[in-house]
C-alpha cells in the first residue's frame, strides 16, 4: 500500500458497484458514510464511481482508481447470486486467481446450520489470492483487502460494520477541521466578499450550499482545513461579513448549519 | 450528437460535482432521480461519478463520460460562487470560449430587482460558445446544454424542474419494464435456481437485493427488459421456483417490493 507522508492527507476513492443504484431502485447511502468515517482519520475521499455488474467495467474501475488514489473501498457485489460478481473482477484486475479461502469457509460453516453451506454460499467465500479478510461481524460472510483496495458488502448495515473493523488498520492523515457560518443571505450577494475569503486563505477548502428550509432560503458557507487557528481566524473574518451584509451568522463547529 | 438506432437503448452517464458529496456533507439523491426519469423513456444510466470541484477533475471526467455514452448529464457547481466552475470546465473540455449569454442575462433580469443582478450572479449567465440553455422555472438562472452533454444545477428542486423540461428534447429508446418477486427465502437458498433463470433468460437482467424490514429478511428479485411476454414467462417461472423452495412469492409491476 502506499504509505502517505506524514504531513498530506491520504487519498480514498469509492466505487459503488451495482445495476440497482444505476435504475435508481436503491439510493446509495454508503458513500457519505465512508467519506465523513474516513474524513475522521484525515483520509480524503477525492473521486467516487457507479458501475454496472458487468466485469469489463468493474476491472476497469477497479485498475483506474487504485492507481490513483492511496486506497480504494468498493461496495456491493459479494453475495451468493450470479450477479455478485466483483470479487472475481478484483481478481482478475489484480491478475490473480480466485480461491476458495478456509478461513472464510471456516466462518461460514459457524454461521449457517449443517447442509446449509451450498455451492452458492460458498462463492462468498472466494477470495484473489493474497487477499486478508474484513470481518463481517453481521452475517460473516467476509469482505476481503488485496493491495490498497478493500472490498465489501454493499447492504448498508454490513458495510458499516466491516468498515468500523477495518479502520485502525488504516494510515491516517492530519485531522480535518470545519466550521459552518449559515445565514439568510442570498449566495448571489455574499460570493463577491467569499471569493476574496477563498483567496486570502488558498489553504482552506470555501464551499457554499444553499438550502430552502422552513419556508426560509439561506446558505451554509462550510470551511474546512487542517490548521484551526487559521480556521477560526477565517471563520471570523466571514462571520464579519455576514453582519456587514445585513446578515444574521449562526457559527457552528463541524459541517451542519 | 449520437442518434442511437432505434432498436437500442440509449445510454446516458451521471456526473455529480461537489466536494459536499465527497466530504459526505450531503447525501447525493439527484443520481437516483436521473436514473428512474431517464429509464421512463428508454435511456439507460450505466455509470455515474463524483468529482471534487476541481478543474482538471471535472473536464477529464466530461471528456470521458462524453465520449462513451450518448447523454452526460452534470449536476451542481452552476451557481454564483467561487467554487462553482462546472460551466467553465464543460468550456474548456469542449475547447470553447466561455461567454455571456445575451438570453440568460435577460432571464435574470427579469428575475431579480433593479441593481439586485451584481457581478457575482453574472456568472450564471455564462455558458460555453454554442451551448443551448435548460429553462429553469425555479429560480431562473439557466442551465445548458452542448453536444451531448446537459450541465444541470445541484439542488434538487431545480434539477429536477431542468429535467421535466429538457425531456421530451432527448430522443428515447424501447421501453424498460420490470417485475419484482419478493420472498422471505435467503438469498443463498434461492441462488442456484436464478443463476438458471438468468442462463435462459440472457435478454433480460435479473438481480437479487436481500433487504431487512419489519424483523424479517428477505429478498427482492427484479427483472427487467423490454419485452414483457419474456419478461411475465421468466416472472413466473421464479414465483414457482420460490414456491418450489417453500416460500411466498409476492409478485408486483416495477422495481419495488
Amino acid at each position: 500500500m502506499t504509505a502517505a507522508p506524514a504531513a498530506a492527507n491520504p487519498t480514498a476513492a469509492v466505487l459503488i458497484v451495482g445495476n440497482e443504484i444505476l435504475s435508481g431502485r436503491t439510493k446509495d447511502v454508503n458513500l457519505a458514510h465512508i467519506a465523513e468515517t474516513l474524513m475522521g482519520i484525515g483520509v480524503l475521499v477525492r473521486e467516487a464511481r457507479v458501475v454496472p455488474d458487468l466485469e469489463e467495467e468493474i476491472v476497469a474501475a477497479v485498475n483506474a482508481l487504485r492507481a490513483r488514489y492511496d486506497y480504494v473501498f468498493t461496495t456491493g457485489g459479494i453475495g451468493p447470486t450470479h450477479d455478485d460478481i466483483t470479487s472475481a473482477c478484483v481478481a482478475k484486475a489484480f491478475g490473480v486467481a480466485l480461491e476458495l479461502n478456509a478461513e472464510a469457509v471456516a466462518r461460514l460453516e459457524r454461521h449457517y446450520a449443517p447442509g446449509q453451506l451450498n455451492e452458492a454460499r460458498l462463492r462468498m467465500a472466494h477470495v484473489p489470492a493474497g487477499a486478508t479478510l474484513i470481518d463481517n461481524p453481521i452475517s460473516q460472510a467476509p469482505g476481503f483487502r488485496i493491495g490498497n483496495v478493500f472490498v465489501m458488502a454493499g447492504v448498508p448495515q454490513i458495510m458499516r460494520a466491516m468498515l468500523d473493523g477495518l479502520l485502525p488498520k488504516l494510515q491516517g492523515g492530519p485531522a480535518q477541521h470545519a466550521r459552518t457560518v449559515a445565514c439568510e443571505l442570498a449566495e448571489g450577494n455574499i460570493a463577491a466578499g467569499l471569493g476574496a475569503l477563498q483567496d486570502r486563505y488558498p489553504e482552506l477548502e470555501i464551499g457554499s450550499y444553499p438550502y430552502f428550509r422552513n419556508g426560509f432560503f439561506g446558505v451554509s458557507l462550510v470551511l474546512r482545513g487542517t490548521d484551526e487557528a487559521r480556521l477560526d481566524a477565517a471563520t471570523e473574518e466571514l462571520a464579519g461579513l455576514v453582519r456587514d451584509l445585513g446578515g444574521t451568522p449562526n457559527v457552528t463547529h463541524g459541517t451542519k448549519g
